[in-house]
């Protein structure tokens, strides 16, 4: 085990976390908040530790898989950590759990708060919450790796446990091109969302937190009713955005270079169909909830997208839906969106595999002798990928359960239980019950909230890296 | 497809019908009942239609998989359907689709009602309900293919495709001495049973109905508050007759050959341990409940045993019991009793492999080289089991969404509709809040019931003859 490496590598970390809080010092110079000082005060802790760290650099450069799984997690960890300094000492959120809560459900994208009122916090920390959403959209450590003096196949560990969905690094051989294309396509797109938010007459201050939130798939509203107060034009523009970051940026890729007949992947077409056929069955079952059809169709389209991209904006309280919306707002909960978007869940692609294995045991009990492996655009599907992708249902089965026999000691109720991780794990942000949209994390106890807080690194970092940090083995030199 | 030969078999199905139904005739003549007319027409019937079936003999008796299926998935449905009508023509369940329900809820050993009241029955009813349980707990298509003059071979595609349980035949190669044996276990054991609770001064009805519906892992009662109007002494030895019946029979076989360590498999090891460590958890979840340590324990114990082996008999109320052990309760309710039990639910042997390949998973992760075979009892597992447990767990998944869907549709509770299926495509019987312990399945519509029934069905022959049913390319000839 490289530990220098690795210490080496969260220095450089630390280094990045005092130039992304550059934003709110920013933002708070900007309007004249006091709480400048704060952020100025951890950017500088930051960037000291982070400069004292790096000095000593490793003699061997050399990472294998483990220390990449392990480098994702304690970055990810002390990300978290030092971002929830700012909430803290700040004194906007008192308690210390309270700002680790939310500012790993800020780097993870979940967007599940603790906090009752959002509209009395500080600019500095709104847009704080915000950006950190942007900053975990697309993986923090990618974009380092673009940095480091590494090779390809060193960045290849670190890369694959970061990076959502069951394959990687198929689109460009060379990470680090890969890494400047991903970010450019997610920088343009946060930035034509935001041009088309300020079209809409938000100000630029609203636009900005809105398209980190979208970008990021995170979910943060800086109203305390999300986005249910602003126009139906917005509230549109976000339901095209949502989706638009819920797709596979490959696809973009594919795109760009005109090979439009390859960038509607299997996958994207069955993110298409579930996304239809869920927005037509709520709207017919909604429809007598609202005044017509078309505000019907508007808001089950807005929460479909919401919740199926893991943002978990909202603009009505799904709480109050019948139970067939309910059920299927829950189950796309879990679907999540595609590999290689900023989303999170199972993934399309492993739903996509998984149903293909399900139609193929079908077939193979039918006629055994006639087994045929399971194909993907076209493309024969490697055992082991499958095997992966079995294997991962299974973790998170078992992550999903361990998780909610803990909570269940707070003895809330078990439709608040259940939604509860599965907002978290999937990194939506609202579930059911006392976690509805209009409702929030604060009542959870400590012991709950730190369970909550581990299911949404391990949801974001797609479980592996989490849980390897309890095996004893993976301490081993 | 070998039509014929399927006909034939099903026509053998209904003589035995017919036998089956001297059991209530006798109870209905003993209790000078008038149903007695009612049972002894629709045994004639089945007499008399199977008569004329068989004596169109097939020509060819060559059968494959597709037909194992098929007539295993058509043999039950009749059974349900004939076994419906003693109900349905007396009067005592007015309408068919109740009939069928509480017929199919016997035959699957699931013991959903949907029934108010049961203790206004006739004797021959709730005999026949028991009776049910008994015959559905083994399976009658291995029984009657004892009495068929086909090969092993042939056999050997109806036994799988009946059997609980990943793996089957490894007992004994002949199907004939292996059917013979697991019924004379079957046999002995329920009149050990029968015999200890008639010392506990149960009158001989009440032992022999207790024994059927234990044995078969039914649950249906003769009482309205099931098993919790008897002595402790009665509910203790149920506790252990209903895990006694949810280990794999092989085991019994290897205890009678001396085979002790043979006998303690790794399944059986593990079922011991989920069963030891929740009834731990429960009662001292719940101890607040109830006046001592040892009621809560008494009653923990019922209620695990009862569940898990989804017998689902209760003592207590447990919808009013804190949310810990109700996630519990759920939870052992997917996991269900061993394979080669009388018991439901997605079966010990594959949650253990699952479990092994989750671990798997992980070491696969640190050490990509070094990926070996699941070991099981001290054997690898055949790539092929490993993979069909996994499709098996994905197709499961399948079917509780979409029965979950459908059954939103009657707008009840989340939690209702989800443990209605759980309890049904388990084989358990009571579920939470509207489906509790002390309530019952009448207030579900039609389509809702027709939906559980598929499910009760789908459940007992593990999925895959009643999901071929569904598929146009079994129908090609």
């Amino acid at each position: 085990m490289n530990y220098r490496m690795i210490l080496y590598i969260l220095g450089m970390l630390l280094m990045f976390q005092a130039a992304f809080l550059v934003i709110p010092i920013l933002t708070a110079f900007l309007y004249g908040e006091a709480v400048v000082w704060v952020y100025l005060a951890v950017a500088a802790g930051c960037l000291g530790a982070g400069f004292l760290i790096t000095r000593w650099k490793p003699a061997k450069k050399t990472l294998f898989a483990r220390e990449g799984f392990l480098i994702v997690a304690l970055s990810w960890i002390l990300l978290s950590i030092t971002g929830a300094l700012p909430f803290f000492f700040s004194g906007e959120i008192p308690h210390f759990t309270d700002a680790l809560f939310e500012s790993v459900s800020g780097y993870t994208t979940t967007g599940a708060s603790i906090l009752t009122e959002v509209e009395s916090l500080s600019h500095a920390a709104l847009i704080w919450r915000s950006f950190t959403h942007w900053i975990g959209g697309m993986g923090v450590l990618v974009f380092i790796m673009a940095f480091l003096p590494l090779s390809g196949a060193q960045n290849m560990h670190i890369m694959k446990a970061e990076s959502p969905g069951p394959s990687v690094g198929k689109l460009v051989p060379r990470v680090r091109t890969t890494a400047f294309l991903l970010y450019a396509i997610y920088f343009a797109l946060t930035v034509l969302q935001l041009i088309l938010l300020l079209c809409g007459g938000m100000s630029f201050f609203e636009a900005i937190n809105t398209a980190f939130a979208t970008a990021g798939t995170g979910g943060f509203g800086i109203k305390n009713d999300s986005l249910a107060g602003y126009s139906n034009y917005i509230q549109i523009v976000t339901t095209v955005f949502m989706l638009l970051f819920s797709v596979n940026f490959n696809s973009y890729y594919l795109l760009l270079r005109g090979k439009w007949k390859e960038s509607l992947t299997d996958e994207v077409k069955l993110f298409g169909g579930i996304v239809l056929v869920t927005i037509a069955l709520i709207t017919w079952n909604i429809h007598d909830l609202f005044g017509s059809l078309g505000e019907a169709l508007r808001h089950a389209a807005f929460t479909v997208a919401s919740l199926i991209s893991t943002t978990g904006f909202a603009t009505a309280d799904f709480n109050q839906w019948h139970e067939l919306s309910q059920s299927l707002l829950v189950l796309i909960m879990f679907v999540g969106a595609c590999a290689g978007s900023t989303g999170g869940g199972l993934k399309v692609s492993r739903i996509l595999i998984l149903l293909k294995s399900w139609s193929r045991e079908l077939k193979s009990t039918l006629h055994p002798k006639q087994v045929k492996p399971i194909a993907v655009d076209g493309h024969a599907v490697d055992r082991e990928v499958v095997r992966s992708v079995h294997s991962y249902a299974v973790c998170y089965v078992g992550v999903f359960v361990v998780s909610l026999l803990l909570l269940t000691l707070d003895d809330t109720d078990l439709i608040t239980t259940f939604t509860a991780v599965t907002a978290t794990l999937n990194n939506i942000g609202p579930g059911l019950e006392m976690v509805g949209p209009t409702a929030n994390y604060a009542f959870f106890s400590v012991p709950a909230k730190l369970v909550l807080i581990f299911d949404m690194l391990a949801g974001r970092l797609e479980l592996l890296p989490l849980l390897l940090l309890f095996r004893p083995s993976t301490w081993k030199r």
